[in-house]
C-alpha cells in the first residue's frame, strides 16, 4: 500500500488545528506527525530543516516536492490542491483571502499576545494585559460586524477563512476569554463547531487543554 | 480619458509602502488616495465601509468590483492580476507565499509591537521591550539564514515576499533598529533598496519619518 503523500507535522494548538480541520474537511489522506512542543521537539535539527523558524504546523507534499510552513500558506495550498474551501467566483474568493489575512496578520497575533500576557506573564503587567485585551476586542467586534449579514466570513460559502478563524476561537473558548456578547460571532462559532470534520480536527493530535 | 480602475487608499507606513512598491514594480496605473491617519481619517465612516477594521492599505479594483484590505491579500491580488511578482513554477510560488505569510503573521506583527513598546510606550516597560526585541531578533535571524543561499526570499526570483518584508525593514532602518550584524539580510536589503520602483514606492504618499 502506498503511503499518503501529505505529511503534517503539528501539535495541539490554534495554528495546528486549522490544518487538521482543513484536511478532515477535504478528506485528503495524510500522515500526522506529532511534534511535542512541551518536549522541545520543534527545536530539534530535523524539524528545523523543515521550518527554520521552528514552529508548527509544517506540511510536506512528497508527491509535489513541496514543504510549507505558516498555517495560512498551508490552508491556501490545500484549498488550491483540492479545489475546495475557496469560493469559485473571483469576488468571493478574494473576500475569503482578505478575511484569512485579517486572521493571520491581525487577529491571530493579537490573541497570541493576549494569551501570553493575560495567562502566562508573571508578575502580570496590567497596562499590557489591558492593551491586548482591548485590541482583541476590536478584532472580535470587526468579525461580529462582518458576520451580521454573512453566514460565513467570505459570504455565502464556508472557506479556509472560517477554518483559520475558528482555530483560534476554539482556544479563546478553552481559555475562557468571553465573547458571548458578540452575538453574530457566537452564532458563527456554533455553526462551525457543529461540523463533523471540525470536531475531528480539534482532537488531533489530541484535544487542547486550558492554561 | 478613462480613470484608472485601481484606487489605493494608503498612508506612509510599512504596510502602505508594500502596495505602492508593488504597483510601481508592476507599472499598473492607479489613483492614490492619501488617508491621513494622524488626522483620524481611517476612522471616518466612508473609509470604514471599505475596511471595517479601519486600517490602510485598501485597494479597490473598480473594473472587477473588488475591494480588498490586508496588505498580504492585496499583494497576492496584484501579482495574480498582473501575472508577475510570483514565480511560475509551483515549488517557488509556494515558497514565495510561505515567506509572505511568515512576514504577514510573524515578523510584521512582532515588529509592530516592538516599535510600540520600544519607541512609544511611556513609561517604558523593560521586560516587554526586551521580549519583543528578542522575538524580532529571532525573525531577523530566520530571514538571514534563508538569504544565506538564496538571492531572494522565494529563491532565485524577486517576489511579493521580498516587497512585503522590505516594507517593514525600511521602517526598521528609519527607526534605527540595528540589523547590520545580519549580513545576508543586510545585503538583501541593499539589493531591494536599489530598485527604482522601490525608491518610488517608499516616497508615496510621502516619505516616512522616525518617531
Amino acid at each position: 500500500m502506498k503511503a499518503p503523500e501529505l505529511i503534517l507535522y503539528t501539535d495541539s494548538s490554534p495554528n495546528g488545528f486549522k490544518i487538521t480541520i482543513a484536511l478532515e474537511e477535504l478528506g485528503l489522506p495524510y500522515t500526522l506527525k506529532h511534534v511535542q512542543i512541551d518536549r522541545g521537539e520543534h527545536r530539534q535539527a530535523g524539524f528545523l530543516t523543515l521550518n527554520p523558524y521552528g514552529r508548527i504546523p509544517v506540511l510536506v507534499d512528497e508527491g509535489a516536492g513541496i514543504t510549507l510552513f505558516e498555517s495560512a500558506a498551508i490552508l491556501m495550498y490545500l484549498a488550491e490542491k483540492a479545489g475546495r474551501l475557496l469560493p469559485g467566483d473571483s469576488a468571493s474568493r478574494w473576500s475569503a483571502i482578505t478575511w484569512l489575512m485579517f486572521h493571520a496578520s491581525s487577529m491571530g497575533p493579537l490573541l497570541g499576545q493576549r494569551v501570553h500576557y493575560e495567562l502566562f506573564e508573571t508578575p502580570a503587567i496590567d497596562t499590557v494585559t489591558k492593551r491586548f485585551r482591548r485590541l482583541t476586542e476590536v478584532a472580535f467586534a470587526t468579525l461580529d460586524t462582518r458576520l451580521e449579514h454573512n453566514e460565513w466570513l467570505a459570504g455565502s460559502e464556508y472557506s479556509i477563512a472560517d477554518i483559520a478563524t475558528f482555530g483560534w476561537m476554539h482556544i479563546v473558548r478553552i481559555v475562557a476569554f468571553d465573547f458571548s456578547h458578540y452575538r453574530h460571532l457566537s452564532d458563527w462559532y456554533e455553526r462551525v463547531n457543529q461540523r463533523p470534520a471540525v470536531q475531528r480536527g480539534i482532537r488531533l493530535p489530541q484535544p487542547a487543554t486550558g492554561p
